[in-house]
């Protein structure tokens, strides 16, 4: 159940028809799901692949306008260096856990070279976008069961439809504030006086960051379970993946996604020393070709001074916020390795 | 009155006996406001000089490690770009109102210039940082009322008592949420598990930012006032200027003032396209001298992984949330040029 | 004379008609110079005021792209922060000497004003971008010669014409690498296979850098002067401003400026500790209005693949290089505060 | 051959004993080399990989203070993100081709998992650092021919000698102004006035860009090669590692590692739109233990207003291209897939 249905509405603005990141027009969400025993002593996989497509073309001939921004860099995402250089992504956005990062990369790379004879052939080479987070309260992770298989089915089952969240896929093994948590998503659309175009901002996040004493319960009118999980949890991470069509340049668009870090301090955080707090951002307003002979292009973009830019990052800070709260809400109890088990957040009101 | 005397408590943590960001062991503030007419047409100096200073020293001998963090940068703050190559700052922290800006700079450094006789002679030069708002709503800016004699007054005034909040100092005309704002502290005491040591954390801010839609009211059990103000808030600014006494490298002091942006964001502020959300932040764990023979130094400085960082990021979100809610709670109503009027907020509780 | 009268040629490219960044289309250098004792004891105002504007019109009302970039950061160059975060400049970009800062913002500031009469009253206010150097060798900086008209003077000085270069404007009392340095400029014509467009790139340097070892005189077959200047040069600094009339996004921009640091260091530089290596850059390719109804803007910019790219950088790098030649070049020897005397660099070849 | 050795000598400061990145103290090298065809159709393993262990011990358990600079990011380097963030690498600096990266972490993750049974166990993960350039002109890239266990190799060999340089590990099938380059490296001794304390600055480079036109081959006397590669090069990248046993906090060994675009430039790079031209750097001058209950560590680090610094700044400057020419002057011709042959630069010299 989304939080919502749960009586809980985070701001003033609308969500679009799913209340996901797939509300914005084209993209489209995978994800494979690993949860089996390794052997009997206790060794477990509760891990998995998420594969965010910015579109379901080729994404290597049609890029896409993209940013990203460290709240927190104690992560090992990888691929960032030309998204910042270049301001834009040419790859499937992927999630898995720290140390899948190997394979879910070799995994991509091979799924786009199967899908370009050029690169690192007739033309250069191709840069993949992978975040993680360490579930290692759960998923045996040292044993590295994440396969480049995985990567590939994740992007191969990707669809555009309403996307699985909670402990599923890359979030499969995650933990929130004490609890279980993993894959959230949430939308909103965004109109502005003086104009009757709309937008819309979706974000999907893997939430494995806080304690639970930094859950600004009260907040929502909660309390918490009574049941604790039996693992104490650490500082974690979290990847979250800002998605929109408006039409934005890079730069514009970094202006928009530092807003996640909004949400995220609201819910409590406090990006914490061990946190790899990592927001990757994209608009599919517009493709770029990989090659052209152009000199020159034209590219729209917004007003930074309109009344649009500033509902742009208040819908920033609101999907972000409620694709955290989702991650929980749709997370069931998971049992993992050594017999570990990590609660569902009950969403106790109080009263 | 301040936020908690009303009943509101931000966090968990424990003040300061002053609440004020000269807790911090050292640490001096002091204001020069300027409220009169102009002329007979409404021009009006509803405006002023705040001066922080990190200690009563010789700053420029004597100087202190700091770092800036740009949360958004529509602003003109100046001095930046050497606090941020060398992590350390030599001058009082001077706030004022935009145009000020270059006023407020020549009069701390005529006043630096005075106390050392070796500037720009048979020593380099100095580095002085000035932030700013843009008070024209209740200030006719055009005028450029301050001077540089009100930046030499504000320093010399300058003290370790409880600072004075709301609308003094630079703080005279600023806007918050539609409402008064300005000047206002707060502070922490910060320990951690399997230590003796404490730390303290203040803060002292410029708020000028924020429409009243954006403030997060229901989160205090607070409604808005029925009489609003007699102009409609822009975009605004804050700048924000935290202290600590834990030994921090220029790096690590980055990663704790970052933090500040948490607070700002669970007041309600989206960080404005046309704001100047802007940190200073510096340590007076040590000084560190301006000419020695040394070839080495040795600075202690905080093991991150230590539980205490943590403490130091909750903490500093803390004391920003309630450093901005006591210029609202501190600041009076104020008639400013043109006959404009804003309200003082009134913290009307809901029941 | 500059440099290429002498026989030196740097790079490949051609230069523009006049060899000056008053070759890009529209902008206009202007220069006040002060050099006068201010008493009998040694005191002398060596220094003064240049003034570049992007074009001829109201800069805050039509604004251009910009980006700046901190080679080292041992500066107090003003109005970075905004040009960072927006990508536009909206004032002339102004350089003096280090205390010459506030006065010449505030000079700055006053003509802007007088331009708009909206700027801190109906709209937002203005960014202002000051340069600077520290001419103490041959000025009385703590005099603080310079005053707000001084900049004033200069804005409308500013003409289309080959700029002066040397020992004049803000170039009056700085040092490179032990010489007489200062003003200098050049510029390049750029053209790539597969189109017949050209652009240009123009860039005026303030240099005030280096110890004489540091001069890689060899590189042009040059020896130093036997006859030394009277003062041991200290770190100094340079400022680079970067004009082109290719149509770049700020994101672009920042990627050509950024090679502004090759020119410089091939000819010696190691970018010094206590050196403000600076540069600024704008394109004049499109105006950006200050205020429009319009959501959506559509602007032109490079495919950054196409070969024209990496010509204007190898055009930045060669500009800024025959630039900081010319400044020597056309430097004449010059006696400041206590009689200190900077030799003209004579550019004796070897043999 | 070094270049040393054809006569060529760069600055003034004298090199190590070896001239090598191993001069400075505990720095390891180990080289795997993959030079075989793969099929019959002209499929060629043209590549390899090469580990830089900043000291022979546990890296993760003793971790170096590091910094990472990006001068252009067309690049695929993974590991940045958390050197930026906590300033330290607590892994073996790996370098390999650009779709070897995962194959190459995935081989030094499995090492130090090895090595350290708590990671992803009872302690948390580990941040592997990969420099990539693309090898396509001489090697198969998209069979991605390198895999884990020749990581794993490379860190094993690694030895404190003379590293090989040129068409080895890593540097097998790289291509730099049109010729065959690769691994080169070159060290020197910093001292400086007041003191007797000297310092060893060392640098490897994995030299991969540049068309040949970019060569100033004049400033060394030289001209090119009568016969030419058949390949026509292109972007490229290159990686640069420093070293240096020199007491530097992380902020300060960035601005070290920032003047290593200085010795690129000088050689002649334009830093090219598609060259991911990045520069790793550590200091062994202490180690930081993984874990510790000390609240408080004193580090020390050198008073950056100390000549050292410039020193530094000038070495640092001077090893990256003597390195870039070592990786010139010591690889030899070499024929890759398709036929395509490489050759090696001659080093002419005019008359």
């Amino acid at each position: 159940m989304k939080v919502r249905d749960r009586g809980i509405h985070i701001g003033l603005l609308p969500t679009g028809e799913k209340n996901c990141i797939t509300d914005v027009e084209g993209v489209l969400v995978g994800h494979v799901t690993l949860d089996y025993p390794l052997d009997e002593s206790g060794k477990y996989a509760c891990t998995g692949v998420t594969a965010i497509l910015p579109h379901g073309g080729n994404l290597f001939q049609q890029k896409v306008t993209a940013a990203s921004c460290i709240l927190n860099g104690f992560g090992k995402t990888t691929g960032l260096v030309q998204v910042n250089e270049l301001g834009v992504i040419e790859s499937p956005i992927m999630l898995t856990n720290t140390f899948g990062v190997p394979a879910v990369t070799q995994g991509t790379l091979q799924y786009m070279l199967d899908k370009n004879e050029g690169i690192g052939d007739t033309t250069g080479t191709i840069n993949i976008v992978v975040g993680e987070c360490n579930d290692s309260h759960l998923n045996s992770i040292r044993e590295c069961s994440v396969q480049p298989k995985h990567a590939m089915e994740a992007i191969q089952k990707a669809s555009k439809s309403k996307a699985s969240e909670g402990a599923v896929g890359a979030g499969k093994g995650m933990v929130c504030f004490g609890y279980k948590g993993g894959i959230g998503s949430s939308s909103r659309i965004v109109s502005a006086e003086g104009t009757e175009v709309t937008y819309t901002i979706g974000c999907m996040v893997l939430s494995n960051f806080g304690e639970e004493y930094e859950l600004l319960a009260e907040r929502y009118g909660l309390k918490g379970n009574e049941e604790k999980s039996t693992i104490t949890p650490t500082d974690g991470s979290i990847i979250i993946v800002l998605a929109t069509d408006a039409p934005l340049s890079s730069r514009q668009l970094l202006r928009v996604i530092k807003r996640c870090g909004i949400g995220l301090g609201r819910i409590g955080s406090h990006f914490s020393h061990g946190s790899g707090d990592i927001v990757i951002g994209f608009t599919t307003a517009h493709n770029i070709p990989h090659s052209t002979n152009k000199l020159i292009e034209t590219r729209p973009q917004l007003r930074e001074d309109h009344p649009m830019m500033n509902r742009l990052f208040t819908a920033t800070a609101e999907v972000t916020e409620e694709a955290i709260l989702n991650s929980l809400s749709q997370a069931e109890t998971t049992v993992g390795r050594d017999g570990n088990v990590v609660n569902a957040y009950l969403f106790n009101f109080n009263q």
